[in-house]
């Protein structure tokens, strides 16, 4: 049996809508039906994450923080009308901004006490896509992925030239500037607490070496120091606008002592974030984001996985196994004695309810997050929500990093401007799946 | 209906295995049995393309030479009793060499006038990846990522670090040179072909963007001067050795005129090879490794997806409609008005004869390739052939590339001792996906 402790809260809170003393018209109602879109209706919900990782206690209120400020800043701009893709990007920004997380400034130092980034971003209502990888001298990694996706958007390049949607190194960089988004100086990105972290990691690999000179030796004895740090928290992003269209995104200073040039979950498609409206085939628009020891979640290709396994009805049942069955007892990652990752998820689809007088319609998302490390750090926002609540999810006591995992979500729904109220309801559920599954 | 143009052909060559006077002992017949594997038994197949795009008549000769001896190379591998993974990087070793092929020597020119390869390289056995981007400097790409797979598959580095799969520029350069692969002068590179159609690409480019200043007008009117030349032969190989064990790989010096740091398929995981050893789950093993505009490759993941597909029951039909479904109408690539690529592909179980006095274990070796470029140059062997044959296949006449496909194979018997015999049986069908599907 899975161990469980649950919990439940109601969160309720007033929409404001520009129009909330129109009757319902079907114009007011229409933001269902693309083409009488008038007036609009602006809004959305936003999930995001400071990494999956550890998250010491006396950090906690910062990350919190930081988490915070991202929810707000997506919902600013849902608020102003712009596409999920938009939100997510600003959400993102902000997350990259911080000293704290591990994307952008204050990312981890690789060997050369260089500072490369990776960053990717993608639109479910285009499917388009936009990644960085190894890029320094550029504060926001996140703006430049999000440049190349929107530049793709718009067709090809003189003589039939495909569009690039991944850049790498300098490359990348030069593209940046060449789109107008400034360089900045790496020594700006460095925090004092990356420096000393990446002083402190010199020491221990040096010690590491000097103690286990044999190659083969040193290989095997020092898997115990993995993840003693915060060094993988990664941040990312998941929005739906009120339209129904979903985005992700997810940046990353990659792991602490990379070796230069390496890249990480975070710029590759499918593993770091993934985002697909609904459609024909697909019932449920869906996006995530990644978190974690990159390599387990490129192998893994731990986003679309999630992706597609939201498509069946039980949401929470199949984030869970999709993290025991794909992540954690992955043949891929069969000889890895730990697998390190974190995932949000954010699903939706329309839901009508029907009252006397008329149907009112809306936006039903899931919102969960999961991870196999000891904490992972979430916020989360509607656009009809005063502000963002923040927690951060640890594994239950007694379990182990990398072989177990911890599972929450919520749901929000988003109604039309007939019932103007957004009503939050969160569940979850911690699981050992070195237990058998209870379902 | 599908316009279907059909052939057969059987094709039979002795087994010479060094036993072959021996009694069939149930060790001559253990290569089925890991345990008792004397005398081993070595030998397996190979598949290799030159790309899918566009080879002139008058080069076809070159193609088809350089597939032909980067087959013997894998054979001869596979024969000395290597696995798999070390045969298909030999077969790409000769396919990188060739100044025709657009992958490490003569690999286009990218806007800068710089070469940047990308390469990677996927283990079934082991579901070990390695994979280099936008590398300069350095001649067969490909062996830097199989070391990045060997390197990952020995275990965590000092300090409890986990080994990059993935490295990029100048890094990947410097992480090679540290582990013993040679540097080698940029302009070596290059060739009088290379360099002839780089001066061209720049003209064409210059006068297209003269003659269209406008950035809107200029997108538009561009798309038709795509793919006029030879510039995605892309090379890769599939291997399965005779313990079942498959391999792919892939390299490539991407698009002419790319931007610098822009990595294409030949890099990305899940995109540009894929190989999957069959377990409980998966009664095939699966190699698959493809060619074409990287973007394209990229968004639709096309290797991974040929690979799942081929789990069902018709290797051909499944193939084809994975072409036709993921690939030419994928919604990910709905804005594209031609979707340009091609993909190797190889499965295979194992396969019993049940005769009077024994049975007769084998591996049955599924082969086909399908392209929506103007042709395909690819080549084949068994250990058992006394040479490779190989062929340029080439859409319909009056089709339009981007648009349909191109869809040929053949089936490999490889079989034990017992029976010293290779058969190889061809059958192919052209299909034009814009037509209603004859099944």
């Amino acid at each position: 049996m899975i161990g469980l402790s649950s919990y439940v809260g109601v969160m309720e809170s007033e929409i404001n809508f520009a129009e909330e003393q129109q009757p319902l018209s079907p114009q007011a109602n229409s933001w269902t039906n693309k083409q009488d879109q008038k007036p609009k209706v602006f809004g959305g919900f936003v999930l995001v994450h400071a990494g999956a990782g550890y998250h010491s206690e006396s950090k906690a209120k910062e990350y919190k923080h930081v988490c915070k400020r991202a929810c707000q800043r997506a919902v600013e701009q849902l608020k102003a009308g712009v596409l999920a893709v938009e939100a997510v990007a600003a959400a993102l920004v902000e997350l990259e901004d911080s000293p704290f997380t591990n994307a952008g400034m204050g990312s981890n130092l690789n060997l050369s006490g260089e500072i490369e980034c990776d960053a990717s971003i993608m639109d479910g209502k285009s499917l388009h896509y936009g990644a960085v990888g190894a890029i320094s001298g550029i504060k926001n990694p996140v703006l430049v992925a999000n440049r190349l996706l929107s530049e793709a958007q718009k067709g090809k390049l003189s003589a039939g030239r495909i569009p690039p949607c991944f850049l790498v190194g300098r490359g990348a960089h030069d593209w940046a500037l060449s789109h107008g988004i400034p360089s900045w100086p790496s020594e700006k990105m460095a925090t004092k607490f990356s420096l000393s972290a990446y002083r402190r990691n010199k020491r221990k690999m040096e010690l590491a070496e000097k103690m286990e000179p044999g190659q083969t030796k040193r290989r095997r004895q020092s898997s115990e120091n993995e993840n003693g740090s915060g060094c993988l928290d990664t941040v990312g992003a998941v929005v739906v606008d009120l339209e129904g269209n979903v985005a992700a995104a997810v940046s990353s200073g990659g792991l602490a002592m990379k070796h230069s040039g390496r890249v990480g979950q975070a710029a590759h498609y499918g593993c770091g974030c993934w985002a697909e409206n609904g459609c024909n085939l697909n019932t449920y628009s869906t996006a995530v984001s990644t978190s974690g020891c990159g390599e387990h979640l490129i192998r893994t290709m731990l986003a679309r996985e999630c992706s597609s396994a939201m498509q069946t009805e039980d949401a929470h049942r199949a984030l869970l196994e999709t993290m025991q069955n794909k992540f954690i007892s992955s043949p891929f990652l069969a000889s890895e004695d730990r697998v390190l990752g974190g995932v949000i998820v954010l699903r939706c689809c329309r839901c009508v309810e029907t009252q006397p007088s008329q149907n009112i319609q809306g936006i039903l998302v899931e919102f969960l997050w999961s991870h196999t490390t000891e904490s992972m750090c979430v916020g989360y926002m509607s656009a009809q929500d005063s502000k963002a609540r923040t927690h951060i999810s640890r594994l239950p006591p007694g379990t182990v990093p990398g072989q177990s995992l911890a599972i929450e979500g919520g749901v929000c729904r988003l109604m039309s401007v007939a019932e103007r109220s957004a009503e939050t309801t969160i569940h979850a559920s911690y699981c050992n799946p070195s237990l058998k599954p209870c379902f």
